[in-house]
């Protein structure tokens, strides 16, 4: 399926310019286009998925290996990294402003621009339970509408 | 292998108190301790490794399924939850804090304490294309080391 008013479907076509690094049955990798640090790729599923809800497991796979061996490369680039991270945005809420999954693979280093904040606060084991309990209902519910 | 100073480690062998959503032969997933928002979750390999570079591609693999998975339970586990973030943080200078691999699973809505900063400035073409052929540099590398 393609998505017409959708920027990474223009380019999975051929349609918009990109810096690619990997092509594959199901997924294309290039530079983001306002990179964290020199070396921010995104790897993207050729066929239009809005999230993690509709993106195929199949596909999914592919796009994590595909991650995993560009934030090994990096390392083996020449380009400044230190560290890598692996950022993927599902939703509003979550950040995401492509509404087509994407997969970050962010080169880092000491001193770069990056930053990750939040409050840290440590949980309280009841809290802890009470959420892992929530989420093991979330897991049943998936296994219902599959079955 | 099992490293006896690492805290994930020691949940994975029933040594520490966790809360525990996922359990399959190369994969657990629990609670973090620090949650962004309630229903955050780590999912983390059973067998110890540090990063990227010394996770086997399958374990790797399964850390995914399991992670899209939680991905999709969250929306249906009635804890807020208007988006997802998934976050792998590779090395010190990708804010690794614990060094044995884990891939984080963040419910997220509107207004939630977690914040994302970078100067997101966009690059020309000409850098992009020049950072492309390092990390087409760097697959060649890693290609030549599988070999």
């Amino acid at each position: 399926m393609v998505d017409d008013g959708c920027i990474f479907c223009t380019i999975v076509h051929g349609r918009a310019d990109a810096s690619i690094v990997h092509e594959d049955e199901s997924v294309i990798a290039f530079m983001d286009l306002r990179p964290v640090n020199p070396g921010h790729l995104l790897v993207v599923p050729k066929t239009h998925s809005v999230g993690l809800e509709d993106l195929p497991e199949d596909v999914g796979v592919q796009v994590w290996k595909v991650a995993h061996r560009l934030g090994r490369a990096l390392r083996r680039s020449g380009l400044r990294c230190e560290g890598v991270n692996l950022l993927l945005a599902d939703g509003e809420a979550a950040f995401q402003e492509v509404f087509h999954v994407h997969l970050h693979v962010i080169p880092r280093f000491t001193g770069d621009p990056f930053r990750i904040g939040s409050d840290w606060r440590v949980h309280e084991r009841e809290q802890l339970d009470e959420a892992s309990a929530a989420v093991r209902g979330g897991l049943a519910a998936l296994d219902s509408l599959q079955r």
